[in-house]
Order: structure tokens, then C-alpha cells, then sequence
């Protein structure tokens, strides 16, 4: 599966820088697709009203998703493996919502998810002027200011006093060679509607993940509402059959963030101060939290809520990785980046005007190799791996950043971002201490063995304890599981007299440690790689024009490509995975095991209706339940992953390997009507309506 | 901790080559010591004498570590990280000796290790000769044959029939610069004499290992027997004190492997194809034991048997990962090694002569990286972790490979290893089948997920179990727990009448395939690295002449060095650490704790006892255990780690910053005194002669 967390789309990760594009490849902007050789490839331009039509049935998930509507009451289709975190909130020891799906036979079974956003791109405005000018000639403390300053005056004035309604963002496309200020419509009245057991949703689990053939039906509808009331939206329409091997299809949607215009030393440093620190911390993870889940159905259900997204972080860090090793895609991109710098240096002029950013750049990410420990264990949170914990320091630094001009604040409690910081934090999903105290101390485990049990900073917050002592403690006394109190602790002006709380006490004393690494971080780090590799764009811009895509900055992007299976080593992969395939599949044994229903319903199913195809569309992490679109804008599959090869693509794209994979709308119809039995919901998706069935209360069918 | 698992002292990591050394730099044979280097810094020269007495009090420990004679009575020391797997065989849900340490009061209570083995250099002799004669011009299959069956003739012809008493090896020292034959006494009746708890031991643990200021008391003793009576021994009598600050010591034992002549391409290959997985690997499972350590008192002692080791793994491969990120010493490297070959491209005879080694191996590399999953999971036992399988592998090929010539056997089943194999495989230590259990489905797991649930072998096994099912029936249906089964199926001719059982079952399905990998890794990667890897020893030689150290191949080497600490930026760090510095460090938080006895012995102890000290010794992973010695060949300490800095010791040397840790003797006495009431050991130690307290039984004075 291809998610990925939104708030890793820091800085560096989000920068941008185009190339020139092979046929099929690229994440296009709306505004500049690439329509003469879309009409030469596949004899098709989408004309101004496709694109609307479908700029405005596309959603964003706010923590690292694509979505979209698919009818005009509301509903939206998504990946399952998208809403993890909305399961979770809902379940309890009585209900595993994840393990068993969920499925509202009326509108008033739909389940409000405790803490989900989705984002609707309705207007866009090029902010490149202002922004450049505001921005000339600065660097360091002063670029960093100036950008905040400026987008957060430009973020307010388009939210319009209405921050609960509107979601405004400076973006940041071709590593500074456009800044576009995009609106979006908030939606946070979000209700599950209809999701298949995980056994289904993840067939295969881990080992077919990033993997084709593939038979999964990773698949989540839910409703979005406003004051109670279905949202009437634009939508996407069904189309009414499977697409055809070498048929153009689309995928809208946000991929997360793509490196292909990164350095070589910003590449060589993602590998080993990034992906290779992340994959031992995460099988670390991985490994105490599959036991954990053997010690109960309470722990199992903890467990699996956050096992399928570590598995799968895992498993793309070492796709990215085994392509970061791949010595002749380096010297490729050695001879590529030589080539400018060589172009920069033959001419006085270029010579005084960029610079040498490639190795200030290098110099950058020595001083990251320095840092990135402290701030991924102190700011990013590997030291202190807890939600109470995230409540508590989301409280403290509340007092201290509202009292701050909007402008001075840290991004994430600037006016704009309240209602999500507050939304967060009022969730009524219940804290499941067990797991609260494990993680905890777990991760403050991994706090001491990464900056020493010497630190002072450790011995300030462990003292005598054990790690372990110390999380029982926290989580046993404080008072942050209860939602009432964080909003009384939130609201409440005189915060300190409730900062004996072990968790807020906690965050107070690793505050300022913090802060200052983050600041270090952002200033010394961040900052120079984002305005030197503005320069290297401003070089590339110079020598070969436009006419090229962005790197990936998690916003709306349109893919082109065809429905095509591919060569692997000796062996031909289809395009389609079919339904008979997946009972041949299924061992009995997770997971590979298919609920009770679907062994049931074999009979009933027709064996050949297509279940997943791939697609050669240029995607990647945060393209999942980007809807797969037809020439016609119908909606003919649902993006839920990549293969193997695509994982390269954040690096570079390889049209003969790296693919999309999608689930096919004819096997959630086909699932709708004979496994759940939930005919009313596939008349909606198949009419674009909510039906009468759906709109009265009505005992389960299950 | 340094030790090294032996196995996997392979050739391709065992292979050897020397360098112009620096001050207090190498691991020397004793017969090429740098004698006038040594005289010149430290006006000392040791004598004949002094090089054969200490030769023969030193001891190899079989799976890893080094070891000396202590007394004249078969008293040996060595680390009780050395020792884990005895104290966990010794173990049992009523008595865990890893946690509460062993106290022999009296001869009656020294309990045997069920598999331990220590090996003493008796003697040695030069046969270069002979095997350049025998492998002059071969290569691939024909190489590694003839190898195989020039050093299993030496290797027999030495052992003179008795295999039980004798082991001999030839050893490539200088990369086939020079082999030497080895012949070693076996001491294989080793009992348990003390060793302190493991809170004392590791006291620190995972945060305090590979770092200094440091306070474990990391020791055992046990002594040799041979037909039930002490071995008599030549052994290394006690300093009456604690070394001084700039002293000239020296450290005897068996470094495990270095990689200080390896090529750029073999170090990327380590650090891409070696390194990382691993990590990724050991994490996961530290992970899992972590929780399975929570579920019971038999869970904590089985997986606190392991987790010492994986800890120390991880920290220790992160260590060298970090070195091998290292852009500058890799330029370095790189500078050297085209310095070499231009030196070879520069003489046409040369270039005849030598080809192009570094080109051969780089090939070799890209094969590893093709091979190295498979073999890894198959053959190396990844994939397969379980004692009981280890068995059924062992029964399995035991059959096919002793039916065959001496010499084409597989080394581990030459008739020079068959003791060992037998004492594997008829130890009575108890089989935790719960732990088996674990362990042999989580790693069917990662098997799965490394060869992909597709993969035509992973079918084979499964079935349509999942790993854990699978698992389960195995460790529940095996008749392997039993040692007397066990020996009656090796003993068995007519074995196949038992091979219903499934572990067996499912070793012979895994078997040609892990023998396949294990074929084509050999031929195509290892014996290539191997005989390439001569040819740019030879080129070296012919260019720099000798007067090297070979790299460490797990054979007795001498290391001098100087008591010393090191400036580690800003801070000096001292030579010493004393009592009052452990007392000062406990906060009675595991692995901060400490045991009640030494809590309430603290008024009784001298404070200023020096307990842990540093030394400027070049020694690696294997050198855990090696005693360390004064001019006068006294014992003033115990090897029991290198500073995080050693971790580069792999690939290079630097004196500035690369420590030996050490326990310091007299900590030693005062604990057996002191803490333990274990006189009468103590006085062994001081005289060389066992007590007449400790011949008779005696009730424990616990």
C-alpha cells in the first residue's frame, strides 16, 4: 500500500523539481498537462470541463491519502487501509470494526470518524510574484521567517475568517519556481459507511503487498456530511465495465512527495540517515508488536490497528532503499547532476549567479547526519511514541504559540490549522492505556539507547526509573485519556494548575530540548537544502525550459498511462487478477484466509469478474484511493498500491516496470450485492444517489 | 561485547590481508611480532619464553571467543557474555543461572556446560608449500575441491587418529599469503565454576555496551577436565596490582575477522548486503523477544538467553555501518586501492601477471547480491531458526554426508568436526518448546517474506499452513526434543524409518535447495572474493614487501597497547572506573541495578578499587575473554568490549580513539571475597593452585 503520513511531507521531502518526461511518466498539475503528447499517445486532450469535473470530485486525505466522491449524495470512495486510524477510534473490545469491516445498512449506521478531514481543491492562484519578492536575497532565519510570514498572510486572507469551512496552503511546486496558493473545502464530518473485513481488504497481508498478481478489495465508503446532512457534491460515475488491456486511464490524486529532483548527496543521506535508521526502528516495532498482539484480543486488536502500516513502511523503505543501492541509477544521477554543474561552471555569469549549491547542499547534510537523531527522537516523536504523550504536547505548546502572532507561531498552530489541532485533541476515540504504557516505554527505551543514558536530557526525564517504570507511571496518572479534560486543559487559561500531570510534566521538561533541535534542524538543514535547491531548479529552468512536471508535493496531480501487465525476468505478469484467482488463492490460513461470507458466497460470485489490475500511471505514496478514471471520466478503479518496481519512483520512473495497482469497481459491485448484501449501496454507486432503502432506519442485515 | 559467532567466520570474511601498521596498530601471529616497534616505543622485546608460556595459557572458546588459564589447575577465565548458551542449557524454570549467576562452592557443585569447547594452540607449521603446489592455477569448483581436500589431508594427518584430543585447521593467513596448519588441544569438559549475576555482568546493558566509562564485572570461571580430573595447565598467574595509566599491555586472543585489505566493492557489499539486512533482521526479532520476555518467568529467561547477543548484534553492526557511511575514509579506501592498481596497469608483466582482480570481485559482488537472500534464509538459518530444526538438519545430512570420502564431505561433517557435531547434537540442555515455537514460525515468516509467498520452496513447506500453524504442529509432532532420540537416529543406519518426523521431514524438503544456494554462493562468490582476493594480496605483497599483520582470522593473535583513555570532543574520557563509580551509577533500575548482595556489600568494599579500564590494544569482535598482560606475563585484566569507536576496528585502525575495554582483576578479588564469600576461589586465582576448601563438598554458602 502506498499511504503515506502527511506530516513526514516536511521541507525537505516536499521539494520540487521537474524533468523531461517519458512517455506515460509524470504527476501533472492540472494546469500544465502535457496535452500534445497525451493527444499523440492516446488521441485524447480532456477538455476544460473533464478537468473541473474532475479536479472537484477528487479529495485529499488529510493524514496522507486520496479519495473521491462517487455520488452526489456525499459518498466517497477510498482505500481501507486509509482509514486504519478511523477504525481504530471506533472499535472496542466488543466491536474490531478493523478485523471484521463495517457496514451501515441506513444513514443512520454511518459512523462518524472520531478525527478524519478530507480536502476538496476548489481554486487555485499563482502566488509566485509575491512570494519572490518578499522572498529575494534572504536565507537562513530570515528565508524561513519571510516564507511563514508571507504564506500565513496569504493562507489567512484566502480562509476568509472561516478556517472551519476553508483550508488555504502556499505550494511550493518546481522547488521554488512557482508558489500557488490552493484552497481547499474541509470536510470533518466524515461517517464510515461500508468497509470489507481486513482478511479481504489486505488479502495476501504482508507478502503480496507491493506485489502483482495481487487480490485485495482495499476499499472504504464513506459519507461526508455538513450540518448533519449528506454533502451534495460533484461525483464521480461508475463506469460499466472493467477497462480493457492498453485502454488510457487516468489516476487523480495526491502523490506524497517524489526526490527525482534531490542531489546526490541528498539521496546518499535519505539512505543512511533516513531509510535505513527508519527500517531498524520500525522492525523493531514490527517485531514487539506482533508478539504483543499473541497476548490478548485487546492487545491483537491494538496491535493489528498499526501492524499493517508498519509492515508497509517497512516494506517500501526497503523497495527505496534497494533502489538508493542501485550503483548505476547513482551514476546516472552523478552524470546528470555533473552535467549542470559543468553547464553552471562554463560561464562567468551563471558561474556568479548560482553559486556552488550542490555543495552547500553536501555541507547541509553533514550537519543533518549531526542532528537527525536528536530531532526524530525529540520532535518527530521515535523517543516518545504515544498519543497521550502527542495530547500533552499539543497542550503545552497550545498555551505557548496561541499567545504568539499567528505569523510567529510554529506552522502547526497557526489560526489555519486550529480546527485540525483541536480536532485532534477533543477526539473521543478511547486511549487504550495497556498499549499507551507499551509504546511509551518502548520508545523511551530507543530515546536513552540513541542519545545515551549520560544525556542530560535523559537522566531529566527518566531519573531512577526504567523506561518501563517510568511509562506505568505516566500513563497510570495521568488525566490526558479523558477528552473532556484535554479540552478543559485546552481552553482553560490557567493551564499550570493542572501541570502536575505526569504526561504534561513530561512534555515541559523535553520542550525546549525540542524546539531547539527542530529549529537547528529547519535552519541549518532544511532551510539551505529548500533555497540552494531552489537555485539548482532556477539552473535547470535556465538550460532546458519548462514543459516539466513538479516533484510530488502531496497535492492534486493527474497521471496518464494504460491498463498493462509487464515482463519480469522471464515470466509475463498480467494486467487483471480476477475473482476466480483470488478462491485459488485463499489457503485457509491468514493471510490468505477468506472470512466465513466470501467462502460462502463463492458459489453466487461470477469466477471471472476482474478484482485488480495494474496500470503503467506514475504514482506513489499518497496515491492511494486515487479514483482510476477512463477517457469518458468515469470512474473504472480504485488506486490501492504500487508494485514492487514502483518504489523507485520516487527517484525515478521506469515505464517498463513500475506500476499502478488498482482494485476494480465491477468486484466492489459485485461484493456490494452478493457477499454483504448490500444492494442499496451499490444502486448508489451505480445511480450517483442515495436510495429511498438507505434513508430510513433499518435492522442489520448481517 | 565483542564476541563473534564463529559460524560465521566464513571465508569470504575470514580472509586476510596486513598493512604498514601504526603505533599499538595490529593483531600479530606470535611468530611476527613487530619486535623493534614494540622495543622502540616501549623498551620491551618479549622472549621465547615469555611467547610460549603465554601462547599456551591462552584458549580459543569454539563459538566465538577467547579464554585463559587461570590456575595450574585447569581454572580458566572468560566473559559471561562468553558463556550464555551454558548458563541458559544449565537453566531451568526453578534455577536461571543468566539472571542469578553460578557459585560453585566446592568441586561437587562445578556443573558441565552441556556444549561448550575451548581449544589450546598447541603447535603450528608453515604448509604454504604444499597447498600452493596443490592449488597453483585452479579456480571456481576445482579450487574450492582441492582446497577441501589439501586441508582435510593436513588436517587428519595431524590429528593422528584422535580426533576427540586434537583439532587442526589450516589456517589462510595474509590472503593465501602463507597457510599455516594449527593444531589445537580440545578441552571439552568444561565446568562451571562462577559467575556472577547478570545485572553485575551487564550492568549497563544495551546503553552502557561499546561505550566508556563503563562498570561490569563481565567474568566467568570455569575449569577443563579430562577424565573427570582438573586439567593440569600451564596457566597466567594474577598481578598483585592494577595496571597504571600508560602501562604496556598486552591482550592474547582470537579476533574473529577484519576487513582491513577487502576491497571498496566487497565494503559496499557488506555494508548493502550484509550490514543493513541484518539490522532490519536482529531489530525485529529484538522486538519480538522484548514482548515475549513480558508473557511469563520462563518467556523472560528464554528470551533474555538470546537478547544479550542480538542487542550487542545490532549495536555492534550499527557501529560498523556508521564507519562504512563514512564518505571520506571510503575515499580514502578508494584512493588506496587505485593506487594498487595503476601500480599494476603500469608494468605490462604486472598487468599479465595480476589481471584484474578488483573488477572479478566486483562481479563476484553483484552475484552475492543476486544469491544472498536465498542463502541467507535457507542455508545460514535465517529462515529456519530453531535449535530443533539445527538438529533435524544435522541427523538429515549427517546420513548423506558421512557416507561420503572424507574429503568431499561438507566441512562441518569432515571426520576432524564430527565431535562437535555429536556434542550438539547429544546435549542433554532441555528444548523450550514454547521458544521453538516462536522462533521457527516468526522466522517461516521473514522466509516467506524474503523468497515471496509464490516462491515454488515456500509453497513446498507451507502448504497451506501459515508459518505459526506450521510451527506449532512441528515443535508439538517432533521427536527431536530428546537427546537420546537423536542419538539413536544418528546412530541409526537404516534412518529413513524415522523420518516421519516433521522437523525431519522438513529439513529433507529444504535441504537440496539450501545446498544449491549454498553451492552456487560458494562458487560463484566466495571461492572468487578468495582467489581474487589472493591475487591483489600477492600484487601488495610484491609492492610493499612484508612486515604486516595478516587480518584477523579467529586464530590466536597478540595485540600492545598502553592503558589509556581517549578525548572523545569536548571530554577527556578517563582510563579507569572504580567501585564508588558503580555505586554512583546505580539507580536501581534494571539494567541500572544492582543484586541485593552487592547493595548490601557496598560498606565492605574499597571504593577506589579500579573496576573496568581502556586500553589503546587493537582488538575486534573473537577478542572477548582474552586476558590482558603485563611485560611480566601477569593477568591484570579481561577483554570484555571496545569503545563504540573499535566498531571501525573492522575496516581500519585508529589509535586517537579505538579502545579495548577490560574488567580489571582486582575488581575480581574483592566481589570473590567480598560479595561472594568464595575465598578459596580467590586464593586459587592468587596462588595458581586450587584450595584444599574447594576439594571436598560443601554445603553453598549462598
Amino acid at each position: 500500500m502506498i499511504r503515506i503520513a502527511a506530516l513526514a511531507c516536511l521541507l525537505a521531502t516536499c521539494l520540487g523539481l521537474g524533468f523531461s518526461a517519458h512517455a506515460d511518466e509524470g504527476m501533472w498539475t492540472f494546469d500544465n498537462l502535457p496535452l500534445k503528447e497525451m493527444q499523440s499517445q492516446y488521441q485524447f486532450t480532456p477538455s476544460a470541463d473533464w478537468l473541473a469535473h474532475v479536479q472537484h470530485a477528487a479529495l485529499r486525505v488529510k493524514d496522507g491519502c486520496s479519495a473521491a466522491f462517487v455520488s452526489g449524495d456525499g459518498l466517497i470512495i477510498t482505500n481501507q487501509h486509509c482509514i486504519g486510524e478511523c477504525l481504530a477510534s471506533l472499535s472496542s473490545p466488543k466491536r474490531d470494526y478493523t478485523s471484521d469491516g463495517y457496514y451501515a445498512y441506513s444513514r443512520e449506521q454511518e459512523l462518524r470518524c472520531p478525527q478524519m478531514e478530507m480536502e476538496q481543491l476548489t481554486d487555485s492562484h499563482d502566488v509566485t510574484a509575491e512570494m519572490s519578492k518578499r522572498l529575494k536575497g534572504l536565507s537562513g532565519d530570515e528565508y524561513a521567517d519571510a516564507f511563514r510570514d508571507i504564506s500565513s498572510t496569504l493562507e489567512q486572507v484566502c480562509a476568509d475568517g472561516d478556517t472551519h469551512r476553508w483550508s488555504c496552503e502556499v505550494v511550493d511546486l518546481y522547488h521554488g519556481g512557482r508558489y500557488v496558493l490552493y484552497k481547499y473545502r474541509r470536510y470533518q464530518d466524515l461517517r464510515l459507511v461500508f468497509t470489507p473485513e481486513y482478511a479481504v481488504a489486505a488479502f495476501g497481508g504482508d507478502p503480496d503487498n507491493f506485489n502483482f498478481p495481487r487480490y485485495s478489495l482495499d476499499v472504504a465508503l464513506l459519507r461526508a456530511y455538513d450540518r448533519d446532512q449528506p454533502v451534495q457534491s460533484e461525483y464521480l460515475a461508475l463506469a460499466t465495465s472493467t477497462p480493457s488491456v492498453g485502454e488510457l486511464v487516468f489516476a487523480a490524486g495526491n502523490p506524497g512527495n517524489t526526490a527525482r529532483g534531490r542531489t546526490l548527496a541528498e539521496l546518499k543521506a535519505l539512505r543512511d540517515d533516513d531509510l535505513t535508521p527508519a527500517l531498524v526502528y520500525y522492525s523493531e516495532l514490527r517485531g514487539m508488536l506482533e508478539e504483543y498482539a499473541h497476548e490478548g484480543a485487546d492487545q491483537r486488536r491494538m496491535a493489528y490497528a498499526n501492524l499493517g502500516e508498519v509492515d508497509n513502511l517497512i516494506k517500501s523503505h526497503e523497495g527505496q532503499l534497494e533502489a538508493l543501492q542501485d550503483q548505476t541509477a547513482l551514476e546516472r544521477k552523478a552524470a546528470d547532476e555533473q552535467a549542470l554543474r559543468e553547464w553552471v561552471l562554463a560561464d562567468p555569469a551563471r558561474k556568479a549567479e548560482y553559486g556552488d549549491p550542490w555543495n552547500a547542499i553536501a555541507v547541509a547534510e553533514q550537519r543533518q547526519h549531526a542532528l537527525i537523531t536528536r530531532y526524530r527522537m525529540l520532535e518527530q516523536g521515535w523517543g516518545l511514541e504515544s498519543r497521550l504523550f502527542d495530547y500533552a504536547r499539543l497542550l503545552v505548546r497550545g498555551v505557548v504559540e496561541r499567545d504568539k502572532p499567528n505569523g510567529r507561531r510554529l506552522p502547526e498552530y497557526r489560526d489555519a490549522n486550529l480546527p485540525q489541532v483541536e480536532q485532534m485533541l477533543f477526539s473521543d476515540a478511547p486511549v487504550a492505556s495497556d498499549y499507551e504504557e507499551l509504546m511509551l516505554g518502548w520508545s523511551l527505551t530507543k530515546l536513552r539507547e540513541a542519545l545515551g543514558a549520560d544525556d542530560p536530557l535523559v537522566r531529566k526525564v527518566l531519573g531512577r526509573d526504567s523506561p518501563e517504570q517510568f511509562a506505568r507511571r505516566a500513563v497510570d496518572g495521568t488525566q490526558l485519556d479523558s477528552a473532556a479534560n484535554r479540552q478543559r486543559m485546552w481552553r482553560d487559561a490557567d493551564f499550570m494548575e493542572i501541570s502536575n500531570d505526569p504526561l504534561i510534566v513530561l512534555a515541559a521538561k523535553v520542550d525546549n530540548a525540542a524546539r531547539e533541535v527542530r529549529k537547528q534542524y529547519e535552519q541549518q538543514v532544511l532551510a539551505v537544502i529548500h533555497s540552494q535547491g531552489e537555485i539548482i531548479a532556477r539552473a535547470r529552468f535556465a538550460r532546458d525550459g519548462t514543459g516539466m512536471y513538479p516533484d510530488a508535493t502531496f497535492t492534486l496531480r493527474l497521471s496518464y498511462g494504460q491498463v498493462q501487465g509487464w515482463q519480469e525476468d522471464d515470466r509475463k505478469v498480467p494486467a487483471f487478477t480476477d475473482l476466480a484467482g483470488l478462491y485459488a488463492r485463499a489457503t485457509g490460513s491468514a493471510p490468505f484466509a477468506l472470512p466465513p461470507r466470501w467462502m460462502a458466497a463463492e458459489p453466487q460470485l461470477p469466477a471471472a469478474t476482474h478484482l485488480d489490475f495494474v496500470t503503467t500511471n506514475d504514482i506513489v505514496g499518497g496515491s492511494s484511493g486515487s479514483p482510476v478514471i477512463d477517457r469518458d471520466g468515469k470512474l473504472v478503479g480504485l488506486v490501492f498500491d504500487g508494485n514492487i518496481h514502483s518504489l523507485g519512483g520516487d527517484f525515478w520512473y521506469d515505464g517498463d516496470a513500475n506500476r499502478a495497482v488498482a482494485m476494480d469497481d465491477q468486484a466492489l459491485l459485485v461484493a456490494l450485492r452478493k457477499v454483504y448484501n448490500m444492494p442499496a449501496l451499490a444502486d448508489e454507486l451505480v445511480t450517483g444517489h442515495i436510495q429511498a432503502a438507505n434513508l430510513a432506519p433499518k435492522a442489520s442485515g448481517q
